[in-house]
């Protein structure tokens, strides 16, 4: 096979056969084909797309590149979740104990975050003690055991996608459904699980911005996950705000902390956070019922069960002894942990309501605060962060506060109220709250 | 300024500046933008395209590059014609000696052949002695004394399209209107020329295959020239079978000599060459008139003066006068250039009409003989070659002779014969013979 007729092939609207894309990532893999003739491919892929069989083909080319775990041990119907990456986005780290604690288990691995996203395993690592990195062995074995286990990925994954994104990072070519849909997927597959839901976020914050793009983006991945012979389900939810009242790192795990703990009838929980939590995790209880063959429970049921879970302490318990296996310090999680010292609060100008609270800028200005990367190389302060009071659709008065900002210092602090001054919007006109699952497929 | 932000621009269809532009070739041509970040664009171009501000930009970025000959002591007006590669074309050989015998300066640089297209340089290099690979000063001095001279691009011409070309050709983006026009104008503009004629080929011969292509390549290298200041006109010429008699290198010469030595009016010059050969040089002749303010001659007035030349003896003393000055063997040519020992004929298997000359075909069989390029270091054999007794329409009998083969064995002839046998179809309905000038810019 000729690299340049395939890349001809593709540009010119034809789709590829599966040895063809074979050939193709695993030479560029392998060092056979240069990475200017993949750069162009991916540009072609990026104009002329992929259909679901090429799509499928790229991802099992993918996933092949590396190790595919092995859970067969594991007993419990085999449960992930995918977000496509928002702010103030914990609901990994409260869906994996609960799950567990309800007899699915949830091998997650899990990234870091990279410019306005953050990432689980930065939040995990917020955690005194707590250790991310495991052999591929002992998260086996703790998924076996306990039913989860919070990992990074290993080198030992799809060597194939590390190589392809660092490309397409430099190249333009991130944003193309197909190959978001096999970069994500290929991973997921990797984990040896038995399905899938996906949170793909939509607004603001989010990559995708428009609902049209989140739902192609949903369909593609919900396709490819069948094709793979896996379960799946996606919920397109809200990204026009923030997640929960937490952002920054170690007080989103005090936010996790506290929907496990005190469970999602405390009043202190933000609805939201709450809300996209029980459904996702509904999702996952249902796709293992069926993964088992079982009769499906009715929704509300499954949704009592799971809040049984958690008021009985059923859940918190199962997070600290994951915690406390990964070497994390669970006392400094009961205590709560530290925040920042330099505490400023950013309050209402004017009487009115909340318009906006632009997700990305959030995101942004946790950077500014040192809790964020601009590249993979910096390192993440994780007791800084933000606190929000108030929520979009919320009304305010003069002075009064809409979030708290915990800073290392004054200076950093001052810079990121600026940044919040620019991005949340108080409006006279009452409005409406966003609704936070749009679709649902 | 940013290359990722610069793709990205491109790739989302949006202009981008002549800043930008110089920024991303030079740093490309500089090594300072990795080869695949110029591939990843290059294909953006593929498809977003450039309008005429922009590939003006591109052609100033890559002619900048390097050196442009300053032709300022030429007094004549300098023009050239450029042809965007076809099979059996030979004109430039017969155009330069032409022009120059009635004053008009051709300074033509050419190419080498690569695949099914042939090259000037290769056909001239079949003549004994002749050197074409000579430096610029050589080059304006024979301009300024001769009024032509046959040479090849030197590596001070255009360095960022030789470099531009080699990636393209291995990424799939050859094909892209501003990406051909640029490498071709860049490449003309250095000759330091007042103004040029394009000849766009169009046909199963041509690199653009339908009327629709060619005239969009024809508009845009017209426009692209004028921008640049240069006096431009196009033909767009029919490529659907070979151009004259003769296909190969050193027959290709003998062909051209014909025309040079016993003029237009012998009727064993095919008539199709002639035509081509004639209406070039008027055109060409028509722009040295207007670069010299003078008032243009009657179309049929440039004819006569172009025929005298030609019967004179003039325009063949021009030509055996630079062969001389670049070391060629004049009496070799004046003999005829000695074609290949082994001679077979393709003969007729049916009686009726010359329904198809596949050119690519024809082109891709010389390279079977041994006659052209696969790759750029193939070796040329310049005696092998074909001389065709029949063209598109004209009548046959069972057993007349349609083409001539002189290859170096039975061999390598008998695999041209039955290539030949593939692409040239005989049809029993009489056809019209395809026009030779399909339009006019």
């Amino acid at each position: 096979m000729n690299p340049v007729e395939i890349i001809k092939k593709k540009r010119s609207g034809l789709a590829l056969d599966a040895k063809e894309i074979e050939f193709f990532v695993m030479g560029y893999t392998n060092d056979q084909i240069p990475d200017y003739q993949m750069s162009a491919f991916l540009m072609a892929v990026y104009f002329q797309g992929m259909n679901d069989v090429e799509t499928a083909a790229l991802v099992h080319t993918m996933l092949h590149s590396g190790q595919i775990v092995d859970m067969s041990k594991v007993e419990l119907p085999k449960m992930d979740k995918h977000s496509t990456g928002g702010i103030g986005d914990k609901t990994t780290i409260m869906l994996a104990p609960l799950l567990a604690s309800v007899g699915v288990a949830m091998p997650t691995m899990s990234g870091r975050g990279l410019g306005h996203t953050g990432g689980t395993l930065d939040k995990l690592e917020a955690i005194p003690g707590m250790k991310v990195q495991l052999s591929l062995d002992r998260y086996k074995e703790l998924t076996q055991s306990v039913g989860l286990a919070f990992v990074g990925q290993t080198d030992e994954i799809c060597p194939a996608d590390k190589k392809l994104y660092a490309l397409r990072d430099v190249t333009g070519t991130v944003e193309s459904i197909p190959l978001i849909v096999a970069s994500i997927m290929s991973k997921k597959l990797s984990e040896g699980i038995d399905g899938i839901v996906f949170d793909v976020k939509c607004g603001s914050g989010a990559f995708m911005k428009t609902p049209k793009q989140a739902a192609a983006l949903a369909k593609a991945l919900v396709n490819t996950a069948k094709r793979s012979g896996k379960l799946a389900r996606a919920l397109i939810t809200d990204m026009e705000q923030p997640l929960g009242r937490a952002v920054g790192n170690a007080i989103e795990i005090n936010e996790a902390v506290a929907f496990l703990r005190q469970g999602p009838s405390d009043p202190l929980i933000e609805p939201r956070l709450k809300q996209l939590t029980l459904d996702l995790a509904c999702e996952m209880y249902a796709l293992a019922e069926i993964s088992k063959g079982r009769k499906k429970k009715p929704n509300k049921d499954v949704r009592a069960l799971l809040q049984s879970a958690l008021s009985s302490g059923l859940a918190y318990s199962k997070f600290l002894e994951i915690i406390s296996l990964q070497g994390g310090d669970t006392e400094a999680i009961d205590r709560g942990l530290p925040l920042a010292p330099k505490k400023i609060l950013f309050t209402a100008n004017k009487r009115g309501f909340v318009g906006s609270i632009n997700a990305e800028h959030i995101g942004m200005a946790l950077i500014e605060l040192g809790g964020g990367r601009r590249k993979t190389s910096d390192t993440i302060d994780p007791s800084v962060g933000f606190h929000f009071e108030k929520q979009i659709g919320d009304a305010v008065k003069v002075g009064e506060t809409i979030a708290i900002i915990y800073a290392q210092n004054a200076k950093s602090g001052e810079a990121a109220k600026a940044m919040l001054e620019s991005c949340i919007l108080i409006q006279s006109k009452k409005l409406t709250k966003p609704k936070l699952i749009r679709a649902r497929l």
